[in-house]
Formats: C-alpha cells, sequence, structure tokens
C-alpha cells in the first residue's frame, strides 16, 4: 500500500538547517562531512550558509538530488514550503528526540544517512494543500502547506463564524473558537488534539476539523483530494487569525476567504528502512504500554 | 467532486420491499402500478413476490436496469448486499422519515420515481467491504457489506483483545468493547456514534474505529480502500460476535480471525436531483439549528 | 435534589439592563412599568439609569429585593459579578430566543414577572469562582465569576503550557490549547464545547477542562468545590490571554499565576416554575428530536 | 480536601484473596505471617480460608479493624461489596502491576503493610451505589456497588432505548449502546472509556454517561450524590444486561427498572503514604511523558 518511487542516485546534497539554531551548527557540519567523505557535492539553503560562514556554498533545491534537514518537525515544514513546486526527496534529521515526520533522531543519524547516500531507501509521497487568502478579488496571501490551514480566533474573542463550502455546495456556518484543514500528514499534528482522526499519511484526502465546536454535532469531516474548500469569515468585530503550517500568521478581516485546493506538487519524505505508519504511531501515541 | 455515471434508458424494474411487513406492500404496489403506468416492466425479489401473492413476478437482479427498495435503510442494505456482484442503480425509498441512505421519504416519492424513470438522475458510487470469517485454515462465513463489519464483545465480557495488523503490518492490540471496519458510506452510521468522523461517502477509504478503547490515545484511522485489514481476537474466554451491516450475526471464538478487503463491486445509489452530501449531513445532524 | 429557599416578600426591585444596547431599552420601561403598577418600588444599574435618563432612579444590588436582568446570558454574567458579595434573586429575561441562565424569553416574560413579583418563585442557588491573577507576590487582578476562568493562548502561538496544582499537590503540565476552569453553571457553556460534561448547576464542584490537549490522555477533571487550583503559565513567549466569564481579558507573562477557589457568595437564580435542569438541557441540544 | 478520619488501633485483620486463584496463596500467606509476627490476629474469608486449608481460621467483617485483600481492582471489588453494611478500612495489595484502587503493588507490599500495621495509615471514604432491578413491582436483584451500574446491550442487537429519570424528572430517553451510573471511584473505570470525565474519588457525586450515543449531543452527566435515577427498558426485544462492578449480570426484559441511589455504607480505602489522586492518575494516564 505504502507508495514508493524508485530512488534516483544521488550525486548532489542539499542540507537545511534549523533556522537561527547555534545548537544545530555542529549537527549540521557532521552532516555535511559525512555527505563529503563520500565525495558527494554539499551545497546549503541561504541563511544556513551564511550561518556557518567560512566558504559554506550556497545552492538552490533544483539542483538537489536529496535535501537534508536538519531540526525538527518545524524545520521540516519550512523546507518542504521552501521546496514546493521542487519536488526532492526530504530525509529529516531530528536533533532532539523524534517527530512525526523527521526520519531518525540524532543517534542513529550516521547509520540512516550512509544507507541513504547508498542509494538504499524509499520515498513516502505526501500531498500538500495550496491555500489562497482572498479579501474581495485580490489575493493577498499564498503558500503551500504540508500540514494544515489553521483560522482561528484570539484569546479574548469566544466565538467565530466560519461559512463553508465544498466544490461550491454549503456544508455549514461553523460556530467555533476555529477550523482546521489539515492533508493526511496534518492530522497527526494539530488536528489530532482537537478530536480528529488519524489519516494514513500517503492518503489522498482533505480533513475539515473544528476546533472547540458550538454545536456539538459537527464532526471531523474527511473529504476527497480534490475538493475546492472554501471558508468566509462572517464574524468582523473580532480578532482571528490564519495560520500555515503553524508558522505564518495572517490577521483575517470579516468577509475574508480562504481557499484551499490540493497542491500541484508533493512532499517526497524518505525512508531509509522498512518503517511503518502504524509503527510511528505506536511510539508517538504510546499504543500497547499498559 | 460527486462521482456519476451516465444513466442508461430505463425498461425493466427490480421492486425489493421490506421483509415481513404487511405495512409496506400498499406502498411496493403504489410504486408498482407506477412503473408499469409508464410501460416498463415490473418484476420482484422472491420474498416480496410471494408476500404480494396474485401473479406477482418475481426476478434477479441481473436482469434489472434500476432496483426499486421500498423500505428504510435496513431493507436498502440487504438489497445492496443481495445485489453483490450485479451492481446496479438502486433507488430507496424510506416508508417513514428519511435514512442517510434512502432517497427520499413517503411523501415524494412518486414525483421522485417519475424523475427517475424518466432518466433524470445520476449515480453515486459506493464502495462496498468484502469481510470473510477464518477459523484456522477454513472460512467458514463470507460476505459482503456495504457499512461496517464489527467485532464486539457480549454485554456481559468487559473487554476483548482485537490484534489488527495491515497489508501484514501489526498495527496494535485493541482493548475495547470492540472494532469497527467501516466504508465512507458507513462513516455516518455505527461509527458517528463510537466517535468516528464523517468520510464522504464517494471516496475511497477504510474507516477502523474502536468501540470504548481501554487505551485513550486509539483514534479512528482512516486508510486506503485498498488496504489488506485483519482482525484477530487472542482473547479466548468471553462472548464475542462478528456483525456485518448490523444484520448478520456470528459467534467468535478465541483465534479467530476477520479479513477485511474492499469489494469488487460498488453499490449504485440513484440520486434524483442534485442533493449534495453535506445537505443530508445538515438536515440528519441539525447543523446550523440553533 | 434542587437547592431552594424561602422566597422573601419582594418591595425593592433592581432592574440591570444589557449595556449599550438602545434597542434594550423599551423591554426595560416595560419591565419597570409592570413593577411600578404593582406598588413596587424600581431603580437601576447606574448605567442603565443613565441611558433612560428622564428621572430614572439609579440603586444598589443592597437595598434591593429582586434583581431584574434584562438582556441575554452575557448581561447576566457582568450583573452577577457586580452583585459579588451582595446575593439577591436574579430573574433573567432574555431578550432574543433563550439562554442557560436566563429563565424566559420575551413572549413569556410579563406572566413570569407577575407570578415572580406575588413571591411564587423558588431560587436556584450557584457557586461562583474568586480567580486571583499573581505576578510574582502581587495580586495584578481579583474577579469573581459565574461560568469560568479560562487561559488560552492567542491564535498565533501553538501550545503552551500549565503547570497546575490542587490543594498543592501537582496535577500534571497541561500542553493545551488552554484551559478551562468551570463552575457547574459554567459546564454548559464554553467547557462543553472543549469536551466538557454536563454538571448539575446546583452541585458544588469545580470543572477542568483543557482545550485541545497534545496529550490525548488529559480528561476533563472535576474536583471538590473547596479545592484551591493554581494554574501556572510556564511559557514565556507566547500570546496568553486570561480570560473571566468571557468578558474580562488580562495578557499573561510567563511565570504568571492563577489562583482559583470557591467564591465566597453563591449567585440565586429566580425560577419561576418548577422547570427542571433536565429539561434546558432537552430543549437546548435538542435531545430527543430525531 | 483529602477526606481522612483518625485511624483506630489494629488488632484483628481479615485477609480476603483472590478467588479461584493458586498463585495467589504464596503472596496470601506472606501477608498472614507479616500480620501474626507483630502479635496481631488473623482470619480469612470462608473461601480463602477454605483454599488454604490447615486450620485457616475464617471469621467476618464484622469482627475485623483491617481488611487486607490480595489481588487486583476485581478482587476489591468483590470484596467491598462483601464488605457492604460493615465499612471497615480496606488494604489493597495487587499482585501485578498496579491497580487504580490497590494501594501496593507486591514489590513494596511489605514496608506498606507493616506502617499500616503501626497505625500510620489515613482512610480515603468512596461513596458507593446502591442498585435495585425491578421487574413489575419485583425487586428482583439488589446490589451493592463501588464502581458502576452498567445497562448494556449484546453484541447482536443495535441500539436499545434507556428511558431515564432524575428523582422523578424526565432526563431523556438514550438510545445508545447502554449506559454507565458511576461512583466518582468508577469513573477512572469503564466510564472512562465510554468518554465520561475524571471526578476526584473522595466527592459524592453521581456519574451518567452513554456509551455509543446515536445522538451525538448526549454528554456525560455529573448529578448529585442524593439524587434517585431510574433507568427503564422500553425495547423489549433485544438482549440486553444489566453488570454491576462489572462482575455480575443479569440478563433484562422490555419494562425492566433498575434504580440506583446512593450506598448507605461508604467503602473505606487505606492510604498508606500521602500520595495524592493526581499522582495516580498521571502515572496510570502516563501524562508528561513526552
Amino acid at each position: 500500500m505504502t507508495d514508493r518511487m524508485k530512488p534516483r542516485r544521488i550525486s548532489r546534497v542539499l542540507i537545511v538547517g534549523k533556522r537561527g539554531s547555534a545548537a544545530a551548527r555542529p549537527a549540521i557540519r557532521r552532516v555535511a562531512r559525512l555527505v563529503e567523505a563520500r565525495g558527494l557535492r554539499v551545497f546549503f539553503d541561504p541563511e544556513t550558509a551564511r550561518a556557518l560562514g567560512r566558504g559554506a556554498r550556497r545552492g538552490n533545491p533544483a539542483s538537489a538530488d536529496l535535501v537534508v534537514v536538519v531540526g525538527g518537525d518545524g524545520t521540516l515544514l519550512s523546507a518542504a514550503r521552501w521546496l514546493a513546486g521542487h519536488p526532492r526527496p526530504i530525509l529529516g534529521i531530528n536533533l532532539g528526540g523524534l517527530g512525526f515526520m523527521t526520519e531518525t533522531g540524532p543517534e542513529e543519524a550516521e547509520p540512516v544517512l550512509l544507507e541513504v547516500l547508498a542509494g538504499h531507501y524509499s520515498v513516502s509521497r505526501r500531498m500538500t494543500l495550496d491555500a489562497t487568502l482572498m479579501r474581495g478579488r485580490r489575493a493577498i496571501a499564498r503558500q503551500v502547506v504540508l500540514n494544515d490551514v489553521v483560522i482561528a480566533k484570539s484569546a479574548l474573542a469566544r466565538m467565530i463564524d466560519l461559512e463553508v463550502t465544498i466544490d461550491g455546495d454549503e456544508v455549514t456556518t461553523y460556530r467555533a473558537d476555529g477550523l482546521i484543514v489539515s492533508t493526511p500528514t496534518g492530522s497527526t499534528a494539530y488536528s489530532l488534539s482537537a478530536g480528529g482522526p488519524i489519516i494514513h499519511p500517503e492518503m489522498a484526502a482533505l480533513l475539515i476539523a473544528p476546533i472547540c465546536p458550538h454545536t456539538l454535532t459537527m464532526r471531523p469531516l474527511v473529504v476527497p483530494a480534490g475538493a475546492r474548500v472554501e471558508l468566509s469569515l462572517t464574524t468582523g468585530d473580532s480578532e482571528v487569525y490564519l495560520t500555515l503550517d503553524g508558522q505564518v500568521g495572517h490577521p483575517l478581516r470579516g468577509g475574508d476567504r480562504v481557499r484551499v485546493r490540493r497542491g500541484v506538487s508533493p512532499v517526497l519524505m524518505v525512508r531509509s528502512r522498512r518503517q511503518s505508519h502504524y509503527e510511528v504511531l505506536r511510539r508517538k501515541l504510546r499504543w500497547g504500554e499498559r
């Protein structure tokens, strides 16, 4: 069932480091040395190159065969957004613990990296979302996300009204703290806290989960990946924000609409061994411990 | 997004009535007269034919262009199982109120039926599940369902242990009152009461929802429609049953396995007008009423 | 089971109107005329007196036998806070629809009011919460609430860490969108949307419900009314607010503590007839409709 | 907040062992030797006395100062029922792991027991429920429980209708898999799996939690401990059972009523040290692990 593609030969490796983290630099240098020791070419995203200084080459995703992200799930999300339109296999090396998206923690990073560089890996293809914020007829922001598009009220407002349509059909007006539109990958992120189901990350589907809905019968909805979802903020007086992958925020006004549809390019996550989706769930959610 | 197929010309109509319901007979006869008045050929499932007596023709699904089910969601589920392997458009006429699956209640039945007979309809294609009960190496029961496959303990037992694998990968062992494997169509049936999400009925996906799980982190899982799900009952001492579409029950023994995979044929539900999935949800779940 | 007190003879009536609502004035004047027509003395809260002008007497809660609140649940909550320390029977007349707390909608307001003025009523005694915001050793805000004390992150922050102790015992550190400490009366307000239970409004108990907790096993807690609950914000970098009865907001800093304990005085809600708590639930939550 | 009573001097100790468990005998004998070594008198419940043979004295609860239960939460529940009417301090020694109710696991059993025998303990007072099954005018079963009274359908029936009244007031008719009426102690047992809140075990309250309710707005209810709850089974055709503390089952018929009210005597659980309720929750629900 797992969606895999034939790995291609790796000769150029782009390393993306955690932003503004001095603590990440030794790990980034260690990864760079390992790659160079195998005779492969290494380069860095502009910010990491600047942070490393001393002749660190910068490069762009289009010329990479593999992207290695050194950081946590957050760094991987930004890297995935930066790569939008250039789907390249991404290997996530977590600096502390282990995330849902990063493939390996710091202890096992070296053997995993060597395996991957040797071409022993598969790729997990993850759909993305393309979100556009419309104010009147103008698109005032647009972003590709791997996890979720969230509209939520500020702490001081009590409830917001969000009118939702799918493919032009009215769904309902949610009176809630907010609403999450998530990819399958994002179903184990914020949506899970809001009561959403866990969707297999390689599926094509959208998940719409209300945050603290006023109407108790409003359950999370799973809809086809091709659905065109439009959220309109009908309340105008309270502080409401659009958040993309938990990282980019836009204040919203009454009448603003957020259009969400499937992103054109997938994100390609590198899997070094046969570790099933369910094994990750068991470990992260502590299933089976009694 | 809605999956529609070109309706074909209708000339032979199979009517399936609610089992053992004398109250359904006048409605069945009314439907039969309406169809015959348009010069179309009418026949009945064997049981309905017997109940009507007086020369009611019996026939089988293979020779029908349209199946009209007169009854509730339960009658439609049995009819769908009976039709397994002969996907024919099914129009559900509910005798009381309106179900999730039946297209029309008794008041509007006549105009809806005339529209459909005139070829003005679309078809909503619903995936099915094929469930096999294995005891050792023997398949002791097999059934196609439209809603769900449920394994549940009897009222007297407290908890059961169900080991679940998907495509051979271990998922976890659920300690719970039971487990529901549901189609998207079934996501608004029992699974909804157990805390499951609402899946668009025309999607291809399986939903696995535990009933009162002992481990609070065990959330409903949505997996690809092609997944091969196997449930093994590891507890041996308590009374446990397999229920298919809420209608057929089998007592289980420790060691029994239930294999679930996508059914070969879909069920084709007739939609007379453009009534969106979300409109049905709003009405049934009373969204938007304040 | 219902807690009732012997109603005392009513001779002085304080009317509290919805703030800044010109639309409420005709209803306020109607209530005033009805009370005066029975030879009883009427006076108003300062703001309503000012809004009515033309010799409307202002008065304070201490000299009232009955307080009539004309507005919605929000107006009743402010009135209850204003009355803190002067428990007087409060009759809520809702201007639109019917709230959980207001006793009557606009249509039945007149007969209900006449019954109450004639002494035909009982009183539902509701516990309150007394919340103090501590920054270092200083109490920088203090408020009595009837519904809830909420600490919640702004829309842009992802998660906050709230360390909770009860009677000095560590409970846990909640990583969540926020936390609600609610009275039984407040259990049908915000807490219900966050997944909390419904507590009989005349019970003595505190309810602690996390909002979108990161740890899925963190369930709502019901603790004795005498519990001293302390919430400490351990995260310092994100925007977090304290909200009291959904109306008063304070920005919080890392290290701030919120102390919650039972309020000294109850709020006394007037009930004109024998309408059980469960009847209100059935109507508001649409139980029993199929 | 914890309800504690002055411990009285212990001179006679009743030991209750796990039924039919040969494996429990060495632990039971070890406990008996420890008690006798301190010059105290030991006796056993009839079944344990019979199992031990060789002059093991049997005795009844009325003449004991302390009851030591050797087994799990289940053994403690039966012992508590057997003691109904003779509230004696009960110390639970778990044979494997640690339960919600048992005070100590096997490793620490000896030091804990010595502390308790020396009078260093407090008592946690737990309310009980008294359940009566009425068929017409006859009470056909009656039982005191510490955890819960459960009415649930068999695995083959789909839904049952349970009409609930509290103090004679109609609550609603639950259409569900079943209904749990639980004590605060029972709130961490079956009710938790059904979505109920966690109630402080020393509170006086009843918890009513539906199992898989058909109506999604039916949330768990917390009502005063003095409430007289009556559940009537209005469906007559399906297999439904009454289960008491998960151990005693009665088949129900349509029209049967189950009356639940607070039990006359509490159960007194021995607490050897100051281990808060919240510490037990953290450990059992794995709060705080990341």
